[in-house]
C-alpha cells in the first residue's frame, strides 16, 4: 500500500479552533473574560476574600480538607514543590511507570538528587497492582520514602486507580507517601484525596479547572506536612513553610490575580453542573470517542492505545496509527483544514499516536465535530479504517441520553 | 404512529453553545473582543480614519461605490430607512414574495403609506421570473415606483437571484428603483449592488459581517438619490439628507463606536481569508447541509423545504418536519440537551420546519457537531428519518477537501 | 492680548484615556465584558429571563410601573418613537426651550409633520416657568398636544425640573401630555417618572446608564397609551402596537442580545451602591467641577454657562471660554497632550464653549485627573485664569467626604 | 498633637480603580483583551511564529541579543532561575543591600545553599559605590562569584545604576559574574543589558511590560552560559540546559499561551511610542510626584523615602509619613473612600511609608488624580503637610509640557 497524503491549502481555517489537544484545554468564556481583569492589591480584603472562597472551592474538587498551597507555576512546578518539600537527598521514589509523564517526574527526581525506583509497566495496559505491592513488600527496610503515581497519563491516555495504590500501602504496611498527579484527571474524573490518603495531589489551573495556564498547586496531608519539617533538599520559590507565614498561605510573591476572577468563575460553573454530573458527562463523552475509534480499527485502522478497558481514560483517547501511517500526517490536515487541533505522540510514541482530549468544557457537539474532522482527516491522507466511526459515537451518545 | 416526545433534563447542557440559528450568528472571539471597546469622542479624528476604513471596507463587500448610509438600528430599520427615504405616500411597490419577511416588509410599507403589489410566490420553489416580467410589464403607466426582492429569505432558506430581477427590469423597459434585501446574504454568498445596477441594498451587522446586532446599513445608487430628493415621506432619524450634513454621512444622533472596533476586525478576516474563499466556504458547507437532510428524508423523513435546487440558499437550510411531528421538540432535544441552537418555524411555518443556519463564522467541525446533534434530537423525539445523515454531510466535505 | 496656542506632539498620549466627554459615558470594564457575549437565541427562555429582569431593573431607575419599549436605536430613535407613537399629522407640540437638543427635537417633529410652539429661553439661565404657565393658560382651546422638556440639556450644562413642568400643567388644567427626554439625566440625578407623572420618559443606553450606544427606550403612561392608539403618524419600526404582540413586548426585528448582558451588570453595579448614592456621588463630584471652574473664572477666566445655580446640571458642566479663546485649542491639548476628551460646543456654540462630561462610572480622582488636564491646557494655550481650580475642586471633595 | 483617622464608609467607591500600587501593574485594556486568547497548541507553528516574535520584541526591551529562558512563574521564580543555573552549594555571592528586595534575594541564595556577603547601604541614600569597589577589591581570591544588584527597589523606591556596578567590577578587575533585578525598571527607565555588560537581568511580565502576573524571565550572556554548564546546584524547573533543547528554548512544561498575545500588543504598544518616549514619560510623571510629596513635606509633612536625588527612582516613589501617623489609615482612605490603590510599606519599612507606584500604563492625569486623593486622605487623616501638592505636580507637569 503506498501511503498518501492530504497536503492542506496554505490559507488559515475559519471558523472556531476547536481545542481537542489534551492540554491545556478549552477556556469557557465567561472564564476567559472573567480573567480579564484589571490589577488589584493582592493584599486587599476584597481581593483576600475572593482568593478564600477560591481556595475553598478548589478543596471541594479535591474532597479534601487539608492544606493546599499554590504556586505562580505550571504543573512541572508543582511537582518539583512535591519533591522539594518532602524529601532529602538520595531519598528513594518509587514510581509507577505509566509514560511520558511518569518519565519526566522520575527524571526530575533525579535532576534534584533523588533515587528513583520504577515499576515498569506495558504503557498500553497500564501497571499491574500486583507488581506495586511486590515492589513495596520487598522494601522491608522502608527505604522508599514516597510512591508516585500518575492518575492520569496524558501520553497514553490511561489512568491509574490511586485507591489502589493505596491499598497497595495499606496492605504492606508501608509508610512510604503517596504522592498523586491529577494535572489531567482532577474535574474530569473522580479523585478522593483525603477518602484515599493522599499526601500529596499535585494539579494545575489548564485542564479540568478550564483556566489559562498559570497556577499550580498541591493539597497536602499532615502527614506530608510532618515529612516536610524534616526535608533537607534546598528550596525557596516552591518553598511551604515560607507560605505558610504569608497571608495567602501560598505563592512566594506575587499572586496571579486574574487567575482567581476565573477560578471563581470556574469554580461556580463546576458546581452549578455538580461535580458527579461533570464526571457523568466526561464518561459519556469518552464513551463515545472509543465507540467511534473501535469502529474506525475494523481490521488494519487507527486503534485505541488502551487495550485495558479498565484503564481507559475519560479525559483523553490515544489513537494508535496503522504501521506506516504518519499520526502527524492526520493531525495536520484536522487543524490545517478543519481547524481541528488534536495532540500529538510524545516521546517515543511520536508520530504513532495522536491523542484527542475530551476533557474540560466540552459537550457532544464538540466531539461530534472533532470525530468527523478527524475522520476526514484519515479519508484524506488514506489512512486505512472501517466506515462509521462518527455514527458510532452518534449511537453511544444517544443511548447515554436515553438512559 | 405515535408521536413520542424527548424530555431534556432540567440542568444547563456544558461546553459551548453552538448557535446554528439564522441570525444573528456567530461571532469571532477577536471581534467580540474587539467590540468591548471603551467610549472614545466619534468626532475624534482618530475615530473617524478607523470609521472611513470600515465603510471604504464595507462597500467592498457590497461591491459598491457609492453611498453608504448607517443607522443604529437592526435590519428592519434599514428597511424603513429605505422606504421613508425613497416614496411618496400612495406609491406603489412590487413586492417579490418570499416568505415571511417579505411579508414583513410589504406590511412596514403599507403602514408608512405605501400600496403594494406582490407576485406570489411558492414559497418551496421561490418566485417565476416570468411573473415578475409579467408584472412589470403590464404597469405600463409606471405607477410601480420600487421593486422588492429579498436576496435570501431566512425563514424558508430560499435565495432570489437579483440579477434576474435587474434583467427583469431592462427586459421590460421599467424605471422602477431596485431595492434588494441582503441581510443574511451578504458576505456569505454573492451580490454586486453596482454590476447588477441594485439602487438600494439593505444589510445588516449581525448576520455575514459576524458582528453583534446594532447598526444596519442602505448602499444607494445616484438614481436612488435622485428619487430621495423628491420623495415626501415623513423621515427624521432615517433621513439620508440629514445624514449627508454630518461628518459621517451617516447617524442621526450618537454612533454606536464599538461596532466600528468590530467591524474592522472582522473586514479584516473576510479579507484575509478572501471573498471569494468566504462563499466558497458557504457554498461547501451548505451543500453538507443539504447532503445531510436529504439522506434523512428517506420516505418520511425531515426534507428540504425547498424545492428549486437552483435557489437553495447557502446560508440558511429550512428542513420541514413530517407530519404529526413537532419541530420545536427537535429544537428543544437539541439546545437543551446538546446545546445547539437552531431557528424555529416563522409566522405560518410555526411548528412545522426548522432551520439550520450555516453562515458568518462557521467550519466543518460545526456543522458536523450541529448535524449529529440534530440527528440526535431527530432519535430521541422519534421522528422517522433515513440513518447516515451526518455520514453523508461528511462525505461531501471530504469531496470538497478533494475538489 | 494676542491668543497663544499649544502645539501637542504628534505621538499619541499614552495611559487610559479620560473620557469626560458627555456623550456616550465611560463604560465599567465588568459591563463592557459582560457586553462581549456570543449569540444566544433571544427566544431562548434563558435569554428571555434575563431580559425579563433587565426591563424590571430599568422601571426601578425610571420610578416607574408603566409599560418600557425599547428600540435597537440611539436615543433619537426613541425621540422619534416618542412623536410618531402619539400624535397626528399636524399636531401641536409646546417645547420648552433648553439649548441644542430642544432644538434638534422640535426639527424632528416639524420633520415628521407636526406643528411646534416654543416657550423661549436663556440657555444660560433656563426656561421660565411663568412663561411655561403663560403658554398653557393661553392655549384655552388645548391645540397642544404634548409638552417636551428635556429634562438635562447636555448642550448647555442645565437641568429642567421636570416636576415643575408637570405643576404648571396641572394648575393649569392643561391635558397635554408630558414628554421628557432623561437620555442625560437617568441614573445620574433624581427622575420620577411616575410620581411626576411624566407620561413619555425618554433614555437611552450610552449615558448613566453606562452601557455602549445600541438601544434606547420610552416608558409610556396610561394616558399616553391611550394617545398612541388614536394617533396616525404613519410608523412601523417604532411602533408600540406592533410591539405589545411580541415577546419581549418590545423590538421590531432582531433584539441587541449583547447588550442585556451588559445592562444586567450595570444595574447590578447601580443597585449595589444604591441609587440615592449614585446621585449623591454625581452631585458632589459635579460641586467639584463647578468649584474649579468658579475659581478659574476670576476676572477673565473661563467661567460657568449656566448662571442660575438652581438649574445646574449634576451630569455635565459646560465652561464658557472668555472672548478671543478657542474651546477646540483647549479641548485638544487636553486630548493630545494628556488624553482628556472633553465635549465640544454644539451648533451655535461651537468654538465658545467646552464640556466637561461627569456622569456614569466616575469617582473624585478621575475627575481630578480631568479637571489637572484642563487646568494644563488652560496654561498651555495662554488662557487667563486664576489659579487653584484643581485645589478648590480638591477643598470641595474633602469637605464632601467629611460631611 | 492627636492623631486623627479617617473611617471611609463601609460601602465601595465607584469608577474606576486607580492602581498606583508599584506592583503588579496598570494593563491596557487591549493587552487585557488580547490575552483573553482561548487555546491554542503551543507547539503549531501559528503560535511559535507569536512567540518567537515575542522574544524578539523582549530583547529590544533589554537590549540584548543573548539568549533569554522564560518561566511560568513569578518575580521570584526567575531569581530561583538566576541562581539555581549559575551556582554551586557554597559558592559565594555578593549582595548589594537596597531594601526589602535585596533581603528577600539573599534570603533565597541562603536558603538554596550559598554564601551571601552583603555590602550594606542605608536604604533612604543607596549603597555607596565606593564600599562595592572596596568589598570586590578585599575579594583577592575572587570567592564572590556573583554580583546581585537590585536595579530598581520597589520597596524604597531608589534605583540603584548598574552600569557603575559594571565599572566597580571592571575596575577591580573582579570576574564575578553580575546579576541585575530589572523586575520593576525594565520599560520604564533604561536599562542595557549588553553594553552593561551584564550576565543576568531578571525580570518579569507584571510590572512595565504591562501584563498579568504570569512569566518571568532572565536574559544570559555567554560567560553565563559558560558558568552554567558548571553549576551543581539541583535544578529542573528551572534549568537552562533542559530548555535549550525544547523548541521554544524555554518552559520546563506547558506554555502559557495567553501571555503572548498579550505580550504582543504590550511590546506594539511600547514600540509605537518607542522606548526613549516611555523612558521620558516615566521620568516626566515621577518629576511630578516628586515635587508634589516635596512641597507637602514643609516643616513635619511626609517627605520622599529617597534621599540621594540621583538615586529616586522613575518608577515608584516612596513616602515616609510624619513619626506618629499610620501610613496605612492614609492607604485605606484613599483605597476605600476613592478608590486608589498605593502601596504599603514592606518588612521592616510597614506603616511608616506608603509607595505610589508610576509605571506602566500611565499618564498625566491618572498621576494627578492620585495625587489628589492621597492629598485628601492626608487632609482626612489629619496628617500634617504643606498644601499645594497638586498644584506643584501640575506646575511640573507643565513645564514639561512646555519643554
Amino acid at each position: 500500500m503506498t501511503a498518501q497524503t492530504d497536503t492542506p491549502p496554505a490559507r488559515k481555517p475559519r471558523g472556531r479552533l476547536f481545542f481537542a489537544n489534551p492540554g491545556p484545554t478549552n477556556i469557557p468564556d465567561s472564564v476567559l473574560l472573567a480573567c480579564a481583569h484589571n490589577s488589584v492589591d493582592f493584599n486587599d480584603d476584597d481581593f483576600f476574600a475572593l482568593y478564600a472562597d477560591c481556595v475553598a472551592g478548589l478543596k471541594r474538587v479535591l474532597k479534601t480538607r487539608q492544606e493546599v498551597f499554590l504556586y505562580t507555576a505550571s504543573g512541572h512546578g508543582a511537582w518539583e514543590a512535591s519533591l522539594v518539600n518532602l524529601f532529602s537527598p538520595g531519598d528513594r521514589l518509587l514510581m509507577l511507570e505509566t509514560g511520558y509523564f511518569s518519565e519526566g517526574w522520575a527524571q526530575m527526581a533525579r535532576d534534584l538528587g533523588l533515587a528513583v525506583q520504577t515499576v515498569a509497566a506495558d504503557w498500553r495496559r497500564g501497571v499491574e497492582m500486583a507488581a506495586v505491592r511486590a515492589a513495596l513488600a520487598a522494601d522491608r527496610a522502608h527505604a522508599i520514602k514516597g510512591v508516585c503515581a500518575v492518575h492520569n497519563e496524558t501520553s497514553t491516555g490511561l489512568m491509574l486507580p490511586v485507591e489502589e495504590v493505596r491499598a497497595a500501602l495499606d496492605e504492606t504496611g508501608h509508610p512510604a507517601l503517596l504522592l498523586a498527579d491529577t494535572i489531567s484527571s482532577l474535574a474530569s474524573f473522580d479523585f478522593r484525596m483525603d477518602e484515599w490518603r493522599v499526601d500529596v495531589a499535585v494539579g494545575g489551573s489548564q485542564k479540568g479547572l478550564m483556566l489559562p495556564t498559570g497556577f499550580s498547586f498541591t493539597a497536602v496531608s499532615e502527614k506530608a506536612m510532618a515529612a516536610h519539617r524534616e526535608a533537607r533538599l534546598p528550596r525557596h520559590y516552591f518553598n511551604w513553610t515560607n507560605m505558610l507565614g504569608r497571608r495567602h498561605r501560598s505563592f512566594v510573591g506575587t499572586v496571579p490575580i486574574a487567575l482567581f476572577y476565573g477560578l471563581k468563575e470556574s469554580l461556580r460553573l463546576i458546581e452549578e453542573e455538580g461535580l458527579d454530573q461533570v464526571f457523568a458527562r466526561h464518561a459519556r463523552l469518552a464513551r463515545a470517542v472509543r465507540a467511534c475509534v473501535q469502529r474506525w480499527s475494523g481490521n488494519d485502522g487507527p486503534r485505541l492505545f488502551c487495550t485495558n478497558p479498565a484503564r481507559c481514560s475519560d479525559s483523553v483517547t490515544t489513537v494508535l496509527m496503522p504501521p506506516g501511517h504518519d499520526a502527524e500526517a492526520v493531525r495536520r490536515t484536522a487543524l490545517q483544514r478543519f481547524n481541528v487541533s488534536t495532540g500529538g505522540g510524545l516521546g517515543r510514541l511520536g508520530g504513532q499516536v495522536f491523542r484527542i482530549g475530551h476533557l474540560g468544557d466540552l459537550n457532544e457537539p464538540m466531539v461530534i465535530g472533532t470525530l468527523g474532522a478527524v475522520e476526514m482527516a484519515l479519508r484524506l491522507n488514506g489512512v486505512p479504517h472501517a466506515p462509521g466511526g462518527v455514527e458510532a459515537a452518534l449511537g453511544s451518545l444517544t443511548d447515554s441520553a436515553r438512559g
